[in-house]
């Protein structure tokens, strides 16, 4: 059985892609950015703030889905995308990310993972093909193998072991993505035209790197994704991984660089070949007050915007800056008010996803260089600390 | 300088009234609910919101806009409402409500009230006059007169003079009011139009009820307020107070009973004669997982909603019942998300909204009574515990 997923990459500039991915939920445009859906929702966004802002994907966190409310009472209501009321496309992660960060006594061997859960300390499992079956089950239209991650920094010879058993594990996730697929086991998934992503590791080591990517590509996946950077190391390192890593990746599969980044990171990524994205920055920065604008960072709770009359971007078109003040932000931060979190989320989410949109045109237009340049010399015209 | 404010029954169905408010920001239909929007913004709540629910008119509290951001910040902004960017129209309270309740340490003498300020110790006065000119600055539609709050039970004698001292209270800050209207002070009002409602008080003391009215008719206002009811009397108490205070009011001023209620005092409320009602129970109810529908109340937490995939209320148009089930709505309070805020309290005030708007339907229509009727027979068909 085929899967109802594909990828077309429909113009390049440079480096930079314009494409667009299939899924069973709808097509997404790329360059894409996608907001992070922890426990089924955007923080403070609702889901059609997500579509004004031009969220065509959001991606959901299978480790905290399945510790609440369960990927089997979700899998009972139909799907993750029936449950939650999103009909547009979602892609869920392993669940790895969050054990290695989030989880307790955490212990890792070949077989998986053994950790308790942030929530209520009860013990719980994790392994390649519990990954596999609990992303079935929420019914993503894209899932991702499991793989370890490192803290960096780590040791040549640490991530070398480590990066050769999310080869393994990344293996042991085909294997039971293809069996599910060709309705092997009593998984019962929810959406039979859900595709996998492979998870490239090797931390710096570009030489690892280049082997992971070898053997991920062996195994063969609808998508590559890049893990394991925006972990801590200087920004130049990540960029010249990325470059690098890019270079092996077959051309006709969507490449999607995990947890990054800045908005000069998206850019100066999708002018390496990178396809898609996610990051909490500007969901967590907008609940914090830091907001994006034109003309860089702005943190709202600066006492200089107390009586600023002017929008947080003059020029964004989003609900809070066609309706409300700098000061009037200010204030609803400084009161604690809920509505604060969700007025700044819904412009830093339409700030980033603008972003995209640009991106895409000037893809088209092949004037990604020019638009680039100018983006980051804007981007840097405010410090953080304004 | 005649105030931009008036008043029109349109139409009666036995005491209830449908009427219409006339404002410097447009018109308000009576009877109307007014969201409680305490530090300028309905909690959880974007304005675009409020309109989408039916909100025209809104609530600002005057004690914590007064000590945050200021009044005079505020005023410097163009008012209330350019400052929050809500266009329509703006009732505030004299802050006297809070002063009672919130504040630390606070004293009452003839003048007025001391107090410390909740969010830093800071010392402030309250004033008669005080109270006028903050609502001034801040250029509500509608202004209260401070007067003074008893909390119940409360003797007579404690009654009555309380009751007293709130009439020359209202005397203060109708002479206030007037001075400022026809230009005197140097207040800086934001709102030439600006109308002023009496406050009619007495506890359960209808002689005392009787008595205030009366005083406070003579003082002359354009609108008169019920207030010290809501306040943990008896509710068949409360309802008789209404009903013999209304029949001492003028027909051709609107009648504003403070801090109620449930959706059935409302409907009950109207019943006898009440044009205007404000109260916190929808929004903070929302924000604690209670949520009223046309069959009573739920609890959304209820573990019998884990998996239940129909929406809150089934009669219900508003974005959260035609998106989401029960079951999703459950794991986003459980999950602590934000989004459960914003959607139970966007369901909420729909719901009161709503059922203002077929209140002054049936009362178009004179069928009010057999509206009435049946919705206090569907409200008590759930209990409060289910």
């Amino acid at each position: 059985m085929p899967s109802a997923f594909s990828f077309a990459v429909l113009a390049t500039d440079g480096n930079a892609r314009l494409g667009e991915l299939h899924t069973p939920h709808g097509v997404v445009q790329t360059p894409a950015f996608m907001p992070v859906g922890t426990q089924g929702s955007v923080k403070a966004m609702r889901h059609r703030d997500l579509e004004e802002a031009g969220a065509q994907i959001i991606l959901g966190n299978t480790y905290h889905l399945y510790l609440r409310p369960g990927d089997e009472l979700i899998a009972r209501r139909g799907g993750l995308h029936r449950f939650i009321g999103w009909p547009h496309p979602i892609l869920t992660d392993s669940g790895g990310y969050q054990v290695f960060s989030l989880a307790e006594r955490r212990k890792i061997d070949e077989q998986g993972a053994e950790f308790r859960s942030h929530l209520d300390g009860s013990l719980h499992r994790l392994s390649p093909e519990s990954a596999v079956d609990i992303q079935a089950r929420l019914g993503s239209d894209i899932a991702m193998v499991l793989d370890e991650c490192l803290a960096y920094p780590a040791s040549r010879d640490e991530t070398a072991h480590s990066m050769e058993r999310s080869v393994r594990w990344a293996e042991r996730c085909r294997a039971r993505f293809v069996d599910i697929r060709d309705g092997g086991g009593d998984v019962g998934p929810t959406n039979p035209g859900q595709a996998q992503f492979g998870i490239l590791q090797g931390g710096v080591f570009q030489d690892l790197r280049d082997q992971s990517a070898d053997a991920t590509i062996a195994i063969g996946f609808e998508g590559y994704a890049i893990g394991g950077l925006s972990v801590g190391e200087p920004i130049d390192l990540m960029y010249a991984v990325v470059s690098d890593t890019v270079r092996r990746l077959p051309t006709d599969r969507p490449r999607y660089l995990m947890g990054a980044g800045t908005p000069e990171d998206l850019v100066d990524c999708v002018a390496r070949g990178i396809d898609m994205f996610d990051c909490v920055l500007p969901t967590r920065n907008a609940r914090n007050g830091q907001l994006f604008t034109s003309e860089g960072r702005i943190n709202i709770k600066n006492a200089r915007y107390a009586e600023d009359d002017g929008p947080v971007d003059p020029a964004c078109g989003c609900y809070t800056c066609r309706t409300h003040s700098r000061a009037y932000l200010r204030h609803l931060y400084l009161a604690g008010e809920m509505t604060a979190g969700s007025l700044n989320t819904l412009h830093n989410l339409t700030f980033y996803l603008d972003t995209m949109r640009r991106i895409r045109e000037a893809i088209s237009l092949r004037t990604f260089d020019k638009f680039r340049q100018e983006f980051l010399r804007s981007a840097s015209r405010l410090s953080l600390n304004s």
